[in-house]
């Protein structure tokens, strides 16, 4: 898991290579990131608080989109770890952080949506995807329903 | 990399965990699939052969969307290996064979847009990205363009 730089927002686009490797043009902003990539980068609030890191890219197979990234929160050596599933457009990457920024605080963050490692928690249903959502105020992925 | 049943399409979509687990449902059609679970899958073709590994999504950092879903192919313990960057929607999981079929000859792969380890590849490179998803005739990603 990769911490170097990684973007996934409108904030602060950056050069880095692609697959292989491609040119590193710092001129021009660059539209794709591996998810190896996003996977395991830090997310901060505007505080510049460390919150978690992106633990997962959860894909839609019919569409190719992201449904969730799920973040990991909280916790110490593994144990009381919480998941965060947010929407794509929640993280903006920032270079000077070296991370994702989320626009929450600290309590708004505690308090949304989210599971521990021990819990059932299914994404695909979409009461609870909407509800995550709604709490990002975010288009919900799923545009069948 | 697991090589665990992933999907990626319409055919056979299967039942499988989200994240951490969820309900192994497998009467219901599971819309979700990590990008973990989706690199290192084996990719064949109709006739049963193996062409490759998918090695990496590409994700569109604005619209969250997959741009590509890189394929290895060819080569011999690491030499000589090629990358087949393909739409996501090439991708159609079959649970028989335990991988991913992508409709397509040996041939016809071998003639599709591809480059070795050695290459500078843009896969930001709409002139490039359109030549690729027009071999697999697919509506290109960046629909800004």
């Amino acid at each position: 898991m990769s911490t170097t730089m990684a973007d996934a927002g409108l904030v602060g686009l950056g050069s880095e290579a692609t697959t292989p490797t491609g040119p590193q043009d710092t001129g021009e902003a660059r539209r794709l990131i591996s998810a190896d990539k996003v996977e395991g980068t830090a997310v901060y609030n505007k505080a510049g608080e460390r919150l978690g890191t992106v633990e997962d890219i959860m894909l839609d197979k019919i569409s190719g989109k992201v449904a969730f990234a799920v973040m990991s929160f909280g916790g110490f050596l593994g144990i009381g770890e919480k998941y965060h599933p947010l929407p794509w457009s929640a993280l903006h990457y920032d270079i000077q952080q070296g991370g994702y920024v989320v626009d929450m605080t600290r309590e708004q963050l505690e308090g949304a949506p989210s599971y521990g490692t021990d819990e059932n928690v299914d994404l695909n249903d979409d009461v609870y995807g909407r509800r995550v959502y709604d709490y990002y105020k975010a288009p919900y992925w799923n545009a069948g329903i």
